[in-house]
């Protein structure tokens, strides 16, 4: 059977109104978790990318040992490091840069066992993939999880090679959601998303999106929109599209070398918008 | 009796003219208090709108404990820990991001009895719902003052429930006034202002304003307006006028979905520079 | 005897010629000093100046005691703590957030005594006015240096009050370059310049820029231009005069309520290119 | 003989097509090591050139004592200090900024050891001049490196004066490339590069280009074409061209007074995208 293709004109209208008395309440709280030693900028670009996408608000839980008191760029932004109690979530993001220490381990664990609904990314599919324990507990959470893997880290997930993962994408993305019971992202060129409707393709996006942090945006992008009340696999097939459509959007615009994640977040928005005005 | 309209036209010409030999001494000083651990970023946005406001100078005492020597964005901002002297202010703006904790406290009980101009926002209106004293001495102040209580905050303040103040809007805004006797901004749409001539409505804004960070911005506005020499209640009117109509401008250039505060500050100074030359 | 007027076409031609094998050490080095806690962002502000016009390359010594490593809008700034050993230079900027402790007192002692032009402004202004010893240093030194004072720190350097050099601007700007023997700015609307050739009036410049940290690119300006080659008459001439027109330029942006220090220095190279460039 | 001219059209097809199921991997890890005290921007102008110029990620390296936790303009990029562990690498660029200090050497020493390629520049020129076991396992490395000396440095290895160098260009390319086997940049109005295919020179470029950080972006974008699959002399000659040509670019925009390496940065990547385009 054959992938479907989004329907993202019909997803973007999903998103809820603004009513007239709206405020930053309304449109859930995203709550990023990653940003070790060496990967903080990870975090950032999510939480970023959460922001522009209509997130209420958006704190970062930052596990390196000297976080930033402030984002300059984005003081909107709340920072927090690991020690500090975990915000109040609608949803929480977490794997981004996170390592895979005890630290991030506990973390994760917490927030699987949450009942908040979580995109899972990165570093956090990396030690789900480790540890049998973090599998048992995805696998029973009753909360909605999205996974967002690339081919290396679908292959972690199923102990195959990258190689299984490429010439079966179709079957990895269905079995990935079969076991996990939850929205299931294969990244990559035409990434597949398996849904509680079947599995979608999404045909935006270009080589010109090889650069580092691309992910992280997909990932701020879906959590924002779990955060304004989609459901999880709404959220992930209306960000995928709106990723790849901006990329693509630069790529006309000639920044296909050297291409920057940053780029692509307020590529992001502006589409967004126009998509949500017609 | 109906809330009376903003006559921003009026008051946009209240603004002191600024004389051939101006210096900075003449524009007042503003003191953001605020910016505790994880909130750092909402005292930069209220020091940033501030200055692009018109204030002389802008000083921030931030709370949390790694505060940045710098503000790379806007080096104009003058940084200090909680720990450092309180520098000379005409106006001090105070609780965005401030949490409530004992130094918190004291900063505000500092505040209240001192003959400085105040803009009391968020935690600052918290901690003012919390503690009696602290509400005696707003009511006995004699220097002027302004509250800018979303529609939560006046509920904690008047001790009842967010429903109540949502349905009884007037009523509530007028009688935080009689209370404080200062000027009351009930945030919120439909903003009302109680002030010396009544009460007023604001009619700008649009549910595109509902991100993090934009009522840190607006005490920001006012608080500059106060120290440019216009009276709270001018100020507040004046602020809560343009801080809308700046929004307006934005969701016109399709920004509604993920609008930053740190865009609704620049947009206020484009505008405010426009009324001002009409 | 009426100041003169400032023939700027005349002297942006003495900036040298870049020759075709030019190389940033024929643009001399600047070394910024000052920005002691709270007020960091002021050195940064003039080095940003200095940097952008057209200065061989530029070093910060901050006094504040945490430092940050890098200025990330513009990372082509060196920057150092204030124990670290001195960068030499081809002149120091020396005062701009600097304060006046013990510290600072040895920076500026050490740079009085030493055979670089110096461009003394603000704390150092207010320094010299606190000791005699310094005063003496200052006034027996044979290197170059150029003292930008506002009417406020003149007073103090003369123990008047500002009324008396308000009222007394020719004569006081005068009198000031007769005890120290160097370039003396008199700021304030009509910048008096106190030179070899007499005293010259500038005539650009608006109350738009009455905000905070505009002396600090004023005094960026003139070093990169000394740095570059300039006498310190010439450089002080051309910094006010390009410093004043990209004010007058921003203001007929409608950017006069609010206008910063950070975007003079842009208008300021901007202008420095075309009035070159005729 | 006569230097050839580079053919950059040639040059800039030889840059791998990206397939449409690229991702990060394919394009290669820089790891820019370097920025100690006072010069931790350099590093980071050499990283953000590497990340704009096409590398598919790009690690920096600090040995500054507070080294920041994340590049706020570019969180793309990964800042690690220099105890922790070296990532894995494509290419190393390593000296921009970097002291002579034992880490230094020490890290300089693992580098020239490794099969990773090399570009070698300022302070990693300094050191190896400085010490000839460095200059040994310089000319025994069997892997690629590249060494982009301007005339001082290339004084200092060649043991004689920077005049000597500047009147014999062309020689002393040739002799460095024949003594330590690799490619060498000698920088300079009409920089030359010794490459296996004889002597280059540049046609590009201009006396705007005179400002501090230049030649950090020139690294960085040498090793993003490395890590994208071009030779050491294929990278380094569309570099040195690309790198002049967005300088000429920005001096017709009349920037060429304060031209900051920030600038030449986001020019290049322009330009690259044009010219592939083609």
């Amino acid at each position: 059977m054959n992938p479907q293709h989004i329907d993202e004109k019909r997803l973007v209208k999903r998103l809820p109104a603004r009513p007239l008395d709206s405020h930053k309440g309304l449109f859930g709280k995203v709550v990023v978790i990653g940003g070790a030693s060496g990967m903080a900028g990870a975090a950032l670009l999510t939480a970023r990318a959460a922001l522009k996408s209509g997130a209420g608000s958006v704190h970062v839980v930052l596990l390196a040992g000297n976080p930033p008191a402030v984002d300059f760029l984005q003081p909107e932004l709340m920072l927090h490091d690991a020690e500090s109690p975990l915000p109040p979530a609608t949803v929480r993001v977490i794997g981004c840069g996170m390592g895979c220490d005890a630290v991030a381990r506990n973390l994760l664990q917490d927030s699987l066992q949450s009942q908040i609904a979580l995109v899972l990314d990165a570093d956090a599919l990396n030690l789900i993939a480790l540890h049998a324990e973090l599998r048992e507990l995805l696998a029973q959470r009753s909360a909605p999880s999205v996974l967002t893997p690339h081919p290396g880290e679908a292959a972690r997930l199923l102990a195959c090679s990258t190689a299984d993962i490429q010439s079966n994408r179709m079957a990895s993305v269905q079995e990935l959601a079969k076991i996990f019971a939850c929205t299931v992202l294969l990244k990559g060129a035409g990434s597949l998303c398996a849904t509680q409707d079947g599995v979608f393709i999404n045909t935006t996006g270009n080589p010109g999106m090889s650069g580092p942090g691309m992910g992280d945006v997909l990932s701020g992008i879906i959590a924002a929109f779990i955060a304004q009340g989609l459901n999880t696999d709404d959220a992930t097939l209306l960000a995928v599209s709106l990723h790849g459509a901006a990329g693509d959007a630069l790529a006309k615009q000639r920044i296909a070398i050297g291409m920057t994640a940053s780029e692509l977040t307020d590529q992001t928005r502006r589409l967004l918008n126009q998509w949500r005005s017609i």
